[in-house]
């Protein structure tokens, strides 16, 4: 039976098996030292040399770094051991696969490798206990994620990513033959999701893979990631939907510090955060007076958006106003909005939407959706993703003239869909900010980027 | 505050809100009558002609079927009301949106409309209350999956779909551009999940897409499907793969059976069975066996592998020899298995792997998988997957020789990967056995097949 690494020292005096990696030999003149790390922790072995021990040693010669060993051996607890004070005594080492002599990246300091040579060779680049508590983090919050939905009646659903017809943008879709026609790769789950409102599911979410054939190669994209998506119906207000996003995220980091806290602490020097609530709101009018009054005015290229540096101001300032990591910016102007957010009554010019920033850094996008038929094709039609024709002269709809690509999106507001938003959050985003990363490609499994398919 | 359908009994003589569609109308002379379903359940509304009511009798008549309403209304507890012994005599029905005159499909009977038709009107369809319960059992198995593999120590993986070469054969692959070379889509996350074990994370599993270019049409087959996928290292035989699974699925299918056993008896009418642990195990040539004493023998153009016809007859002999719905055949014959598998150390012609039958369908397929490289080279030669001078002369392995398609694979045996092995589970399987479904395009949210990418 194997014990954790972590568990060894409950057993001093006692016969223990234990497997993991070698992370360290020092073959001297009369004795041998091994560290050996499990996923829990590493030990050290101590081996004298002897005649007793011949085969052991002999074993322990041969060994190489990063080998994985299966030992037995009994347990010595002693306060002069450095490492956690224990020690193996090894009675038996079982080689299970025995590394090559040369690594391809430095693996006792892995900042020395460059990064790209690093994802080269990811496999060994994640044996890394940093590496490893991303990865922990990310299983840890993404359960909690699920706990709370479920705990307020959500339905998971998992939406296809083979699409037939683009709902967004085609700038950055990928397309590939689908038999005898074209399909391509879904850029986000978005209409699923709304399909699982008219669908009556009244609460759904989703996490999985979205694509992008985006060609940037910054810090920030990917050409796949996990989007992290909920819609839920019978909402009065998108004020419902930033309720529901603020109460999920306390829910998830308070997840995340209670398990992993002190680790993350030890590790990353991070204090995880959880978040008081409300969180602060700002409107986009607010923001931009803010960021006036700190002499900073956004570019004219972001045609009304945010960049990042008024984002890092924005975080900067619910930090000192208002002591929290995150704050909403709301109502951002109709023109940089998709034709499906709904509009604010009173002024047409903004839509019932938010943006969340944490510590400065856009997590996540949100709004209430327009279910409304008409006011969601005179929208399309209005943003040029519907033609002209397909609202008559007498305000009904001609269904005939909605173009095939969208016909099923026009569809879902036509038998009943009731009111209903949602947002979308960024699942390495969170861990970056969380973490402490400044790059995707550190806290993705697998990274996928326009220069990058390999592993 | 909204309340919901199934709690409205609770407030006799109260006001209440709720929301949801309209199920039925029946415009009288001097009575309205109205059902109202939500997510949890359908109400009657009960309205008198009158003045007083006016303006709602004016809504009623107007109103259509499926169109989604907000009612207030006061709750009338009666027991000579037929649908729950419950009515509302509302006092303000506001429409959030009105439904077509026309329905595309039969919503008071599913059936009377088409497959193929209900699948165009996907959201239509999901209304119903049987295939709510679909995915809302769905998400019930797939919470309590990741609550025993959480508690066993596991990490949530999210593998790449997109992949620069695929690891498994090139039959059933969709490609598409990537840029300015080709890409494919993951058939599996086999080498990814291997890829966690190489990786040190010693317990991974994935919920995720997984994509197969494959022409067939049958009640079985789909292009995208939902893949449930774990992979555990430091194992001494299959036979913990196995251990693994039955607990597993013991765990989930008591989680289902308490939170939705009745409601799935009600709907379908199907006890949900949580199975006894063990198992019931067969290697292949006991199951052979059986198979030949019921005067029934395998085609050989399966190869060694069983047939529909033999799995039911396993399923059935599961059942009347141990009252088991479930039964692992093992030792799967090497030639119909992929390289990958360890093979049997005393019978090579046999590997370690096993397939799990539930109710005589199969729904799993599980290895142990060579981690030793020489192994997993020899084979990988044998099998064609790799070229014969990979292997050189002196037992060694040559690394240049590898095809770039397979280097990742091969690597990952290189540097200390421990022993491990996993399996694969079926999603839409599990549905259809648990509620009676016969085909896989009512248990998928939205189904994927050669014919079909709508919507």
């Amino acid at each position: 039976m194997r014990t954790m690494i972590k568990d060894v020292k409950k057993h001093d005096g006692e016969l223990v098996e234990i497997c993991g990696f070698v992370k360290q030999i020092r073959d001297k003149k009369t004795m041998q030292f091994m560290v050996v790390r499990d996923v829990s922790e590493s030990v050290q072995l101590t081996i004298e040399k002897n005649d007793e021990n011949a085969e052991i040693n002999k074993i322990v010669s041969s060994l190489t770094v990063e080998s994985s060993v299966k030992v037995v051996g009994k347990v010595h607890v002693d306060d002069f051991v450095k490492l956690n004070g224990v020690e193996i005594w090894p009675k038996k080492i079982e080689v299970a696969n025995l590394a090559d002599n040369f690594l391809p990246i430095d693996m006792t300091d892995f900042n020395e490798t460059n990064r790209d040579k690093r994802l080269d060779w990811r496999f060994l680049d994640l044996r890394s206990r940093e590496h490893q508590l991303i990865f922990r983090t990310q299983t840890v919050a993404e359960m909690a994620m699920r706990e709370f939905w479920l705990s307020r009646g959500f339905t998971e659903i998992h939406s296809p990513k083979l699409v037939g017809n683009p709902s967004e943008s085609g700038a950055e879709l990928f397309e590939l033959e689908y038999f005898d026609r074209k399909a391509y790769l879904a850029q986000s789950p978005q209409f699923y999701k709304q399909m699982g409102i008219a669908s009556g599911f009244e609460r759904v979410f989703e996490i999985g893979p979205v694509f992008r054939a985006n060609k940037s190669s910054t810090t920030r994209h990917d050409t796949e990631f996990t989007s992290v998506d909920c819609e839920f119906a019978w909402i009065d207000s998108f004020e419902d939907v930033m309720k529901m996003e603020e109460e999920w995220l306390h829910y998830v980091l308070k997840s995340v510090k209670e398990k992993l806290g002190a680790e993350i602490k030890e590790v990353f020097g991070k204090e995880v955060v959880v978040p008081s609530l409300p969180f602060p709101r700002v409107t986009m009018e607010e923001a931009k007076a803010i960021i006036k009054s700190l002499n900073y005015e956004v570019p004219p290229e972001t045609k009304g958006d945010l960049d990042p540096t008024a984002e890092k101001m924005l975080g900067k300032y619910a930090q000192e106003k208002f002591g929290h990591e995150f704050i909403f910016v709301t109502e951002f102007p109709t023109s940089i909005r998709p034709f499906y957010h709904m509009y604010k009554p009173s002024d047409p010019s903004k839509t019932l939407s938010y943006d969340l920033l944490w510590n400065g850094l856009e997590v996540t996008t949100g709004a209430q959706r327009e279910h409304r038929l008409d006011y969601f094709v005179r929208q399309g039609i209005e943003k040029g993703v519907l033609p002209a024709n397909v609202l008559r002269a007498d305000g009904s709809v001609d269904f005939d003239a909605v173009p095939q690509g969208m016909q099923s999106y026009v569809s879902l507001f036509r038998y009943g869909c009731p009111p209903h938003g949602g947002y979308g959050f960024g699942l390495t985003r969170m861990l970056m900010n969380l973490l402490g990363y400044g790059n995707v490609r550190e806290v993705t499994y697998v990274y996928r980027g326009v220069d990058r398919l390999y592993p």
